[in-house]
């Protein structure tokens, strides 16, 4: 594939695009997007082009436009695009000649960076230098660098501002508040959502220099239709530099920081907090945002790969980069989104891809973090009851898509064309893709049995767990032929299975669920009774019980079929129809079979578009023999697609417990290669937030060979062949491990060593306070 | 000036541009946009481009996004836009070479055609032809054609549909609603008004061959958020030629013929009238268009001008076909938009411009068309009812800017940036420019005058007239001081003088109304019984009566100063400083001023932005002696910088009555100019609909010399030098008359001929029921 992409093999640092080409711009769009987890930028260029998509989101935002569409992440005003013009020619890398061009983006310093020599339609030249970041020292601060080295003695044109023109997908989310200037140097913008009311107050100041001395020009302001901007028309000499500099400082109402002042004084607060940044100068806040990410990132967490492939080693690297982009550590009352923050795809909801891909990155490695997007699910209860009570059923039934705290479901209704049929497709997944509320409960119990977290499972977690257990038990349909227990008519996590009945996930999911809130239930009443009250009084868990323990025993769990070992995936799958797959598995892009067959056809087609029994031998292992998982490896792999980004490393994490090295180096390969591999048309709609957890989970959970098993640790490392060495830290029950994995050996340390740690090393259950050295046969 | 545009000075039918300039868009678009009153199409090319401004209004359609916003005309979902690829390559001007270009309305067949050949950047080249027409014919049809013929055998991508992602820079007016395909190759969206609920239903089909034969390729069928579209791949040899035509129907709950539909109902119509314009082809479609073009204008009110320079002849009928384009004939119930339907400038509102600028146009040549736009007039009565009853007045107080009928005043209320205090500078108009009742109340009664349209007059004229002077008689302030009544805090046409007293214009015109509605009450009591006691039931007339006579004689009417015939534009005026205004007269663009002044400044400066005491002298040109007028006219053209599009044709007439045709002549053709000149950012927000209604007014009232005084018609051409031939049609209580004027002669003809006509040529009153043959000294 011709491509543009170069990744930096010697150090793993970088990620480059090595030439401009017009239709690709969403690719690194996405992949090169910055963010904190308050806000994240696309990373467009300064200049406009076609097909561009410029983002601003702020995390938790949401804003419905109408009835006819769900909750969405808005679109905040642009504050990076930048119009300029060398001696009247706009800079375009379309017209002229581009004699270089390179953009990067530095991982360790989270840095955008593009160099570029282009010379004009008339023959004039220059070079332009870009940079760019958004603080994670400071949430609210985004900076932007931009200089212009002209070859011959040239007028230079600037016109910058901030544009509140921008849309998602042509849908304006904003009410135009005030727009002004301050001292001909700063702007300021007030957009307000038009449906939850949050005010954006936007606010940025520019700096124009010319080798280092502030130019001279007086800027001409100027207002349009939400718009507000300053241009500059500035004389500069052959080999003299123009630097612009802004600074840009968004804030919202929703920010618990500003919550509770008016427009106005929000509009006075964000201007000199702006003012302070801005008087610090673009390089002493990069200074401070690089620094902020080697503490929280680099030094603290980072993961060493010695492969034969230095390709891992950036991919891993990719993978937590955009792991802290994503997450909103700041605050409970939001989750991470299925394109984190760097794309309107998918509307910045909330899927289960948080529980069962990105979650265990932070309950691993930052507790704190991973506690504050359990706390979300918590904090979002009321949706999930109100979508329980629509559907009438009792307890918490997560929405499949979830949003604001108390939106309950927002998946939209209507998809893609039916090529059969000529109507749009019905989205099925938000009324029947229920097995999210025992994946939320699965996140928390995970997070607290690796962190020992007691708090959070007194003040938030059981009450999850029981109230979603109070909802399967509600769910399940009891059929009089068998006298069991099913759930009827659902989509389990592969989505080309619409309206089946006992999807063996989900069956096992809901039994695991109550099981655990039994569980809990009798933990709680014998050892935490004033814990065990209160939920008792609120939830009524008595009654519960005796309706748990019911049902528990008859709830119809599939087992393999004897003859191959087979666990159907659903009720009719393993009697469908099968067609020749080759095409399919080979082909390009994602979905291509939906140019031939509409959704009615592939449902009845053996086809998945991912994992889906392979999961469930992820999340409940003990449950299942090697053989069988070994039997269902090979049905299944052979009949998914990946068509969804949460499908390989599924794949990868199983091919690598059953020793299939090759196999699992493959599929971890295409898992990291989803954003960042060389099809420059993945990632438009933004990055996929569940394959960067799985980089980080088929790197750990699979090469590592981590798992927490029934509340212990386990670590049976399988290193892939052409890995020499694998080093990464790992937080257990509130100590900071570190773990060294060379063929042949394990060495664990507790970096903390305020306490021992039990955990069990490549079969070997050991208890140490300081470090453990295991030789071990596998690796 | 370096410009693209052409101008057809042979025969002066067509309007040329020469070469793509992608910063100069907005001026072709505007000027070059097709339209049938009912909807307008801006001229935006087919393929994309940065800073483009794709439109499709439906006259009359009105939405208001939100409270912070005024109502506007919403730009419907796109349907002229067309991805082409040579071998996998975007068609796109600012890519590889263009050999060829040029671009053509041809305003005699109104249809829109561009000529391109273009090599590709990997060297392949095809030779690409667009034609393109709004029907005159079927007032909800539009046709594309496009045509590619490569020089080497290659693959043709296509990709086209509807686009419901345009908004209103950055404002959707529309909730999504259905869209699909029916039998891949008919596509319907249907999108809803968020406020106004009108919906939009956009149906349209697309037919591919090669070489006049079918193409086999099936199209690829798809929908995104607010989008669908078709996709072909087709392979053409090198010579063939790939055609692709587009048929597109459009219509809304708002149009008449739609109303009492259910949406379901709309489609299946709108898709069947589909089916049959598709089924009759481009060619036949558009031969529709032309032969109703011909019907309806060109062969039935042709202006013919022999001049030396033969952009005169083009101008002229630049501005007949825009006037057609714009004027909403079919429906009373909306009027022209200041921008007419060729862009998103002034939100689609109606000004005075209307009655002052255009009607006359259509009183003197359409009386039917003028008719419909009087009658809106009636029908916003409610408007302006609310818009009085607000500022505590009685009777009708026409809103500055006007919309739907019962919105009252729509101007928004914030301009643009105050280049001192850094804040948005409030726009007054709205609340205090209030001549306009009296434009409405002129325009009425002038078209009264000139169609003797009594009917009209009895069902909505008279009405109108008093309705307006019960406001004035509510608005007038009494001074103790003087024993007058004055108009205190207005506005007047100069938009550069805020907040003054006594404006000249709105004084006389004010006096004017009230003057008009007396004479109407006694002429209506002792002529017609029945239609007086009907309205003096309705307004209680008596009453007003008396009213009137107390203040008509104390109406404080500002005179000319003694020393130097001056009349004071209004009362402090001629007291202010004076700067030296040659730099601003001079100046490239309008509003230069406000780079260097606020507005508030300005106010302080003898600078006019438009005619103002002028156009005064033109509506009520009998109280004024021609001595004052040329005194006036020397004092304020010096003062006039002409920063409005409705200055220069009132100059231009009064120039030409003051037998200066040196003046008239220059003041004319910077009055065609204004859209039709080479400066190339006039028209970006759409064309100026006063100054194309002024070229009208320039030829025919001013060189023509035609005017209505006093409800008689005088005719007294005085045309320019290099002007030998002025011909054209008028229609006079309801007889049409030709007029031909040479040097030193005027030749009317009554076309109609069925009853005797008395009008006064070159100071003659003469009445003749066939011809009249008159020698005059002046022209």
């Amino acid at each position: 594939m011709n491509t543009t992409m170069q990744y930096d093999l010697e150090n793993a640092w970088t990620i480059s695009e090595t030439a401009f080409q017009k239709d690709d711009q969403g690719k690194c769009e996405a992949i090169l997007c910055l963010g904190n987890g308050y806000m994240g930028v696309r990373s467009s260029l300064e200049e406009h082009y076609t097909n561009q998509v410029r983002n601003l989101f702020v995390a938790g935002t949401y804003n419905q436009f109408d009835h006819a569409e769900v909750t969405e992440l808005p679109n905040a005003a642009d504050l990076t695009a930048m119009e300029l013009r060398l001696d009247g020619e706009a800079f375009n890398l379309e017209t002229g000649r581009t004699h270089h061009y390179n953009r990067s983006l530095d991982l360790k310093t989270a840095e955008l960076s593009r160099n570029v020599r282009w010379e004009s339609p008339k023959g004039k030249s220059a070079r332009f230098d870009f940079r760019r970041f958004v603080s994670l020292a400071e949430l609210h601060t985004l900076g932007q660098k931009v200089s212009v080295t002209p070859d011959v003695d040239a007028d230079i044109y600037i016109k910058t501002g901030i544009d509140g023109t921008v849309t998602n997908t042509g849908v304006q989310h904003f009410s135009e508040g005030e727009k002004r200037f301050y001292d001909k140097k700063y702007m300021q913008f007030v957009q307000t959502t038009t449906q939850s009311e949050i005010d954006f107050v936007l606010t940025t100041g520019v700096q124009v220099t010319i080798d280092g001395e502030p130019a001279q020009a007086a800027p001409f302001i100027a207002m349009d239709r939400r718009q507000l901007y300053c241009t500059y028309t500035i004389p500069v000499k052959q080999g003299q530099t123009l630097e612009i500099s802004k600074i840009s400082y968004v804030a919202t109402s929703h920010d618990l920081a500003y919550a509770h002042m008016t427009v106005k004084e929000m509009q006075a607060a964000c201007l000199a907090r702006l003012k302070e940044q801005y008087a610090k100068g673009y390089d002493a806040l990069q200074a401070e945002n690089a620094q902020k990410w080697d503490e929280l990132v680099w030094s603290e967490i980072p993961i060493t790969v010695e492969s034969e492939n230095k390709f891992d080693q950036l991919a891993i690297r990719f993978a937590q980069y955009h792991l802290q982009v994503m997450v909103p550590a700041h605050d409970a009352r939001m989750s991470i989104a299925a394109k984190g923050l760097s794309g309107e795809g998918y509307k910045g909801h909330v899927f289960w891809d948080n529980e069962i891909f990105t979650l265990p990155y932070f309950t691993y490695t930052q507790p704190g973090v991973a506690r504050s997007l359990c706390e979300y699910r918590y904090l979002s209860l009321p949706g999930a009851h109100k979508k329980a009570k629509e559907n009438g059923y009792a307890g918490a039934m997560y929405p499949w898509e979830s949003a604001g705290l108390k939106d309950g479901e927002t998946t939209p209704v209507w998809g893609a064309a039916d090529i059969v049929t000529g109507e749009r497709t019905k989205i099925w997944s938000g009324f029947i893709q229920q097995h999210i509320s025992a994946d939320v409960a699965y996140g928390v119990w995970q997070y607290h049995m690796v962190t020992g977290d007691d708090d959070f499972m007194a003040k938030y977690g059981y009450e999850i767990i029981f109230d979603t257990a109070i909802f399967w038990a509600s769910r399940l349909e009891h059929d009089e032929s068998d006298g069991l227990y099913h759930i009827n008519d659902v989509m389990g996590p592969d989505e080309y299975k619409e309206h089946v009945d006992d999807n063996a996930f989900t069956n096992y999911m809901a039994h695991w669920n109550i099981q655990k809130a039994m569980e809990q239930y009798t933990m709680l009443k014998t050892e935490n009774q004033d814990i065990f009250d209160r939920l008792n009084q609120k939830l009524n868990l008595d009654a519960h019980m005796e309706a748990f323990a019911g049902v528990l025993g008859r709830i119809y769990l599939p087992l393999p079929r004897e003859a191959d070992q087979v666990l159907p995936q659903n009720k009719t799958y393993l009697d469908l129809k099968e067609i020749d797959l080759t095409k399919y598995k080979n082909q390009k892009n994602v979905g291509e079979m939906f140019r031939e067959y509409n959704l009615e056809q592939v449902n009845e087609i053996q086809v998945s578009k991912q994992a889906d029994v392979l999961i469930l031998f992820l999340l409940l292992e003990h449950l299942f023999s090697l053989d069988v998982k070994k039997a269902n490896f090979e049905y299944y792999e052979a009949r998914t697609l990946h068509d969804s980004s949460l499908s390989l490393s599924t794949h990868a994490i199983l091919a690598a417990d059953m020793g299939d090295s090759t196999m699992a180096s493959a599929l971890f390969d295409r898992c990291a290669k989803i954003d960042l591999g060389e099809n420059m048309k993945t990632s438009d709609a933004g990055i996929h937030t569940a394959s960067i957890g799985g980089i980080w989970k088929t790197t750990v959970l699979g090469f590592g060979g981590v798992r927490m098993l029934d509340g212990k640790l386990r670590i049976h490392p399988a290193l892939p062949d052409g890995w020499h060495r694998l080093h990464f830290y790992l937080y257990w029950q509130g100590q900071k491990l570190s773990v060294e994995i060379t063929k042949g050996r394990v060495l664990v340390q507790n970096c903390t060593g305020t306490k021992p740690v039990t955990l069990s090393i490549c079969g070997k259950v050991v208890t140490f306070q300081d470090e453990f050295d295991c030789i071990c046969a596998k690796p």
